[in-house]
């Protein structure tokens, strides 16, 4: 016998899979969208993720079918699901990833805190909302946005008016007045288990995620119980296996809100790779195998990790590595180009303030 | 710019040198013995070792070849610095752990502790030396022994007169008064740069490394300061580059004898992927490509490596992961075989026993 994970998408999230599926002894592979896909070391096959012939193919012989992202159309979902391979997470669950009107409109009928928000069709709808919310508001387009694509922050309802020639219906949302953005991960398998990571601060420059501190500091036992029940919540009833990202705000008056949901490993769990007993790279190949969970304790009391943009990585590597050498450095293998996550750095230790610098002192060596 | 290591052979050592290549950006390939070869996913040739056709058929295009093991004949080793490519270890190092009895030689000529020795040719000569070391001896073929193949303890010569049939010299080695065997593993740069982790004890069953134990319990400061500087002047004297492990005796008398060197990542640090800052598998690429060396720090007091034999191990993950959370699991993808290294487990804490108990109980399940 060998277990054998299926990955849709070549890109750094699989790539990172990679190594827990090496050490583990699962056999992984991965349809990319190109040769030179950042996990083209376990690429299988190149392929087109919305085609049902390519998805069904590649899908042959493995026992779980899981995602490097979120893009998969349901039709090929479906399919998936009817030639009778596992899909982790299904299909039922990733509709709410996929589209944000849906996603909102179930946890608000779930009773989860979520920001104010409305499904809006013109112009004139937008504007009563914005009047309603204190002159601003955010709108999203509902699909295929990510790291801050498709999100506007608006005070006047013309400023999205080119999203409204397509026709669909637009989500918009109070814009909540947070002090600080967190996230709760954790892993859910098919047979129920789920275990949580600790709650992680993230902090977003243009909104992308720049550096995630674990845990969150300064949180109260409350905020973490309540991160925890939420995060659970949401993935007991969308029926979420392997990993979830439940991206929260945590309010100037207290409370915690849902932002975004990603149900795939998350860039606010890449600290887990060198700072938790089990990385959410191994837990989620555990999880969507349906094999008993790790765990998540902190191999340290704080872990600070930094996003490297647009490369060369490997490049600065003599510098880097010199002044660092108890910093983990990750590079995704592509191609150098501006704004783009290349790589990112982890360090881990007893001092907030000493582990930050040393992670941002080694970033910095990356810098655009 | 790419980093791109060349590893010729497939076997576990190559295959866990992947997760490190692939979480720092590097490139790796893999010159495997067959398709079915551990290391596979990095394979992008199969070939043979002894070839140099296929040997420098693979270099073509690496920035560095290194190795899983010390086989390749010294006239490919040749061929290949000839051909212009970066060898590390070089051949010139390698040759001492090719050959007992000039490592043997090389060691004393350096003054560097060893057990008394000789090089013999026959029975007769064998007779002697037994009759001088107290009735017994240790009898090693000079080339090709591993785990405990090619080494017999002897009290009369004629137990190994098979072996004198080659007409080759034999090794032969006082049988040393042992109270356990350690293991120093260090790293070094073409450069000179030396990293070096704690100085372990490795627990052997029937010849075979069994268990590590890291840092050796109860090593005196004076202990920890030879292991150390014993190999540091291995390392230096005879230009071992990349990771180098000096197996040694610690001797009823308080004594450090070396017994063995591997030139390669070693069974004694597999325990460095989970309980050290960083790996001997990371290590070894930063090496090998004069990269500088990472923090050898450990991350926990205690780490405990139970190695697991003959295998099933994945089709055992279902009770033994949910038995054991924290403990990490290593498969190395090879068919079931009795005796075959086929995996192991390593588990990190501050209580030596505890620690001691979970990865044994962890590889319980596994046992043959």
């Amino acid at each position: 016998m060998s277990l054998t994970v299926g990955v849709i998408g070549g890109g750094q999230l699989a790539r990172m899979m990679v190594p827990a599926a090496v050490e583990l002894g699962i056999e992984i592979r991965v349809l990319a969208e190109s040769a030179a896909a950042s996990a083209q070391i376990a690429a299988s096959a190149v392929g087109d993720y919305r085609s049902r012939d390519d998805v069904l193919r590649f899908a042959e012989g493995v026992d779980v079918i899981t995602f490097d992202h979120e893009h998969v159309p349901q039709d090929v979902l479906h399919a998936l699901v009817d030639s009778g391979v596992a899909v982790r997470p299904g299909p039922d669950a990733l509709l709410y990833a996929q589209d944000k009107l849906l996603m909102r409109d179930r946890l608000s009928a779930l009773g989860l805190p979520v920001p104010d928000w409305a499904s809006v069709v013109s112009t004139e709808e937008l504007a009563s909302f914005i009047g309603d919310h204190g002159g601003r508001a955010v709108v999203k387009t509902p699909r295929g946005g990510y790291d801050g694509k498709g999100v506007r922050v608006v005070s006047d309802a013309d400023e999205v008016a080119d999203w409204f020639v397509a026709g669909e219906p637009l989500l918009v949302e109070e814009l909540v007045d947070f002090r600080r953005e967190l996230s709760q991960v954790l892993a859910r398998r098919p047979s129920g288990e789920i275990a949580l990571w600790t709650v992680v601060e993230s902090v977003q420059r243009d909104g992308v995620c720049a550096e995630v501190i674990a845990p969150a500091p300064g949180s109260s036992s409350k905020l973490v119980d309540v991160a925890a029940e939420v995060a659970t919540a949401v993935a007991e009833n969308l029926g979420v296996t392997g990993v979830l990202a439940v991206e929260l705000f945590e309010t100037t008056d207290e409370r915690l809100l849902i932002n975004e949901l990603a149900m795939r490993p998350h860039n606010s769990g890449h600290w887990t790779i060198d700072g938790a007993a089990t990385s959410q790279f191994e837990q989620h190949l555990r999880a969507v195998l349906d094999l008993p969970l790790g765990s998540t304790a902190m191999r340290d009391p704080w872990s600070v990790m930094v996003n490297l943009f647009g490369g060369p990585i490997v490049e600065r590597y003599p510098a880097a590595l010199a002044d660092q050498p108890g910093v983990k450095f990750h590079a995704y293998g592509k191609e150098p180009r501006p704004g783009r996550k290349a790589g990112h750095v982890t360090a881990g230790g007893d001092d907030l303030d000493e582990v930050a610098f040393r992670a941002r002192a080694a970033a910095a060596f990356f810098e655009e």
